[in-house]
């Protein structure tokens, strides 16, 4: 074997134990008994540990050597060393201690996190917080050097590679002007149009899970390759063979567990486009966290949320609830699912605010890596941020800094992830409605796969061959660009 | 660290990889859509792969001799190392080729298999069970002179430490006289009887999960500590902590789902009753096949099988499933599910019956191991073997040599374990009775809790402390004696 098959050799096998853990997660998100939880987290550790020995052995460092020297004339192959001298770098960058005490002091804050949230007692986790927060700078000035990044912009290169926050702040930027105009203009129109009809719970729960399995299939997922459960917060989990959906049921309303359903479908539909013949190779895999976001929005919002797919949405869900017809007529579903409003809570943000609650957790989160922002200050900084942005002030720590797991649990730098992903989803279905004469009427019958083969050409079968603006300029003829976003905004909410 | 610790430490995190696999095991077995199962099986091998290497590494060596060196004044430290010690002497003494070679055998040998019983056609499946016969005869020469073991014994010693074949050969022999006599008695005497009535169907699905819910929870299992699932075949699988027993169910009788369940709920407790001071060394594991064996049984057969226990159970099953209640009284119970038949299936066998199955195999597959019997000749040898015990001859190989999976992937040697569990259960609950007072009057309240908590203290509890006989021995003042076990027939059958 020379060099690379070596790496690639290796590279399959930390893989397949990342498919172990992903497999370990969901079960203990959908399946384990809570008493299951402590020995959980052992299995989960150990598997890291060995992964993470895999990925940092000085032979790897050898043999990437040799094979950087070997070069590569296969642009695949090339890309897929390139990704892993990335993820050798990354991880050799890491002091394990490091890791470790990342590790433990993450989980205890998010377990802290959980009761102070309940109680919108930021105090009570403040020490915790800050804990986190001096080793995630530590992470970030480890990272720094190695990958030739500024330490926000490592931390965010974890979560999508090739993301600069200055690229996202120009952009974040240009989207908070729009918002200050077609905000206001957005919700006059609004008031002045009817106010939509729920439909008439209850809705067996029995009923909406049969129903999210057969649109889930509708939209292209194949059930010998899936599941789907039910979680207490939505997510897509398991492997590209064998993906797995989840979403949450309440009998007043089918809302929320529809449109988690459609979401999730669309990360599912990515994994399972992934380019077989580079499974379990890093190029092979999904191509970032904005770009998963953006298959998830491009067939929550873009597709499942338009006038063509609504029109063939509402009879389906009329069929299977029954009742009054009224409130599943599209033009009805459309001003209940495609409502504006100001709020506090990011995830029940609709698609135009969202980007505001993105745009404060950027700022904000960049200060902390910074050091400019203490996090005794950080209430007072979310709340001047959020009025700022949305003219309001959170009446509590619960609606404000403590709302979301992110930092809590050490995640930096992902939040931005949510918003361009929201742009890409635009950006991707501008172009494919360009090029696909199918898409919208497919939409109209409940077809996706005009859509869907379109993505698995320009998306999914390209794995992570492409970083995330050479992946939009290969699909669409331009990196990101806001300006999609913003069109689709300005005709759903402003026309 | 010194030796012994370094080795705890190592033996802690194979025994962590080693629950990881078990719930993916389950997994596969209750959860994962059939497309995943390539990918199952390669994250399966991967784990199986480091755990090996994990145990046979040859500082392993080094420091079990420094630790054996050092001596270990504690009984259940000692008795840790010399656990330690011949988990790594298996391990060493197998080439890792055969190891490969034979996983990929069996698992070519087991596929083939599945059609060749579906058609009965012994002819489909002949090649490849003799390539595993060729690996398994490879294996035991290679285990035999590094465990000082003869070759049959050192498989047989894989599935139960400590079991030879000569103690079997002599306890089957003396269970085969019995049986000449006792089952045409047994046989005669309930030809006298009143026909047992079946409960009127259907029995709905739901109804009968709810209810083995219950059960379980009513025979000790903690549901924070557990799942029940379904599966093809019930099995109990999972951790310690977090132990999974699947069942299965038919709307036309509840019995094999009830029986499933209190056979798998037995395994569950001993799995949850293992000492947790010992969690995750060998010393702290459960202490072979045969028993845990014995410990479903004493649970299935002697407790739940009881007058005592079908009292309580009768009207327990008529609240569930209503209709007339004549059929759930315990003496029709009893001559449902206490019914002595011939026939040529193993897993369909009574108490009484089923023994004589096993002798079948174990004679059969010394002679395999031996070379005395080629597996060209091996359905002649079934049948005038079953004859001879059973007086019988199986219309076909699917009802004859072709019926369990054992063999054709791979397992020799552990067919006795299902016997000597049996036998092991009844001279368990014999010594209980004579120790726990309120055990009969227990049972008929539908509590195991005095039958359980005897055995927390003298099986449970004792991990692999001890030795089969040994353990026997402590609980109940003698090693294995069949004796028990044909008291227990008798009374039962010929009374």
């Amino acid at each position: 074997m020379n060099a690379y098959d070596r790496l690639a050799a290796r590279f399959a096998r930390i893989a397949t134990l990342g498919e172990a853990s992903s497999v370990l997660n969901w079960d203990a998100a959908t399946m384990m008994p809570r008493g299951g939880a402590p020995a959980r987290g052992d299995q989960l550790a150990v598997l890291a540990g060995i992964s993470h020995s895999l990925l940092t052995a000085p032979v790897v460092g050898d043999d990437l050597a040799a094979a950087e020297a070997e070069g590569e004339s296969d642009m695949w192959r090339a890309a897929n060393l390139r990704l892993m001298r990335h993820a050798h770098t990354r991880a050799t960058a890491m002091p394990s201690e490091l890791v470790e005490a990342q590790a433990r002091a993450n989980s205890a804050c998010e377990k802290v996190w959980r009761e102070a949230r309940r109680q919108s007692d930021f105090v009570m986790v403040r020490p915790h917080l800050e804990h986190v927060v001096r080793l995630m700078r530590e992470a970030a000035a480890a990272l720094s050097p190695a990958l030739g990044l500024a330490p926000y912009d490592a931390l965010m290169d974890g979560h999508q590679r090739g993301m600069r926050s200055a690229d996202v702040a120009a952009v974040f930027a240009e989207y908070e002007t729009f918002l200050g105009w077609a905000l206001p203009q957005a919700e006059e129109r609004q008031a002045r149009k009817p106010q939509p009809r729920r439909p008439e719970h209850p809705f067996p729960i029995a009923i909406q899970e049969a129903l999210c399995h057969r649109l889930a299939e509708r939209l292209g997922l194949d059930f010998a390759h899936a599941r789907l459960d039910r979680s207490a917060h939505p997510f897509t989990g398991g492997t590209p063979s064998d993906v797995r959906i989840t979403s949450r049921y309440v009998e007043t309303d089918f809302t929320q567990a529809v449109l988690a359903l459609v979401h999730e479908t669309g990360h599912a539909l990515y994994e399972r486009g992934l380019p077989e013949r580079w499974a379990r190779q890093p190029v092979g895999e999904a191509a970032g966290m904005a770009t998963h976001e953006s298959q998830s929005l491009i067939v929550e919002m873009q597709a499942c949320r338009s006038d063509a797919f609504l029109g063939w949405l509402g009879p389906e869900l009329h069929t299977a609830f029954g009742g009054d017809p009224a409130p599943y007529r599209p033009d009805n579903l459309a001003r209940l699912w495609r409502r504006v409003e100001r709020g506090f809570i990011r995830v029940d943000a609709d698609e135009m605010t969202y980007p505001a609650h993105v745009i404060l957790r950027f700022r904000l989160e960049q200060a902390l890596v910074a050091g400019a922002l203490t996090v005794a200050d950080l209430p007072g900084a979310w709340n001047d941020g959020f009025r700022a942005l949305l003219g309001m002030s959170p009446p509590d720590d619960a609606r404000g800094c403590l709302q979301d797991i992110h930092w809590y649990d050490g995640a930096f730098g992902y939040f931005p992830s949510y918003t361009l992903g929201a742009m890409a989803a635009a950006q991707l279905m501008a172009a494919a409605r360009r090029e696909v004469a199918d898409l919208d009427p497919g939409l109209g019958r409940g077809d996706l796969s005009p859509l869907l083969a379109w993505l698995r050409a320009k998306v999914h079968g390209q794995g992570s061959l492409l970083e995330f603006n050479a992946l939009l300029g290969e699909a669409t003829g331009k990196p990101l660009d806001p300006t999609d976003f913003q069109v689709h905004l300005t005709a759903r909410y402003l026309n």
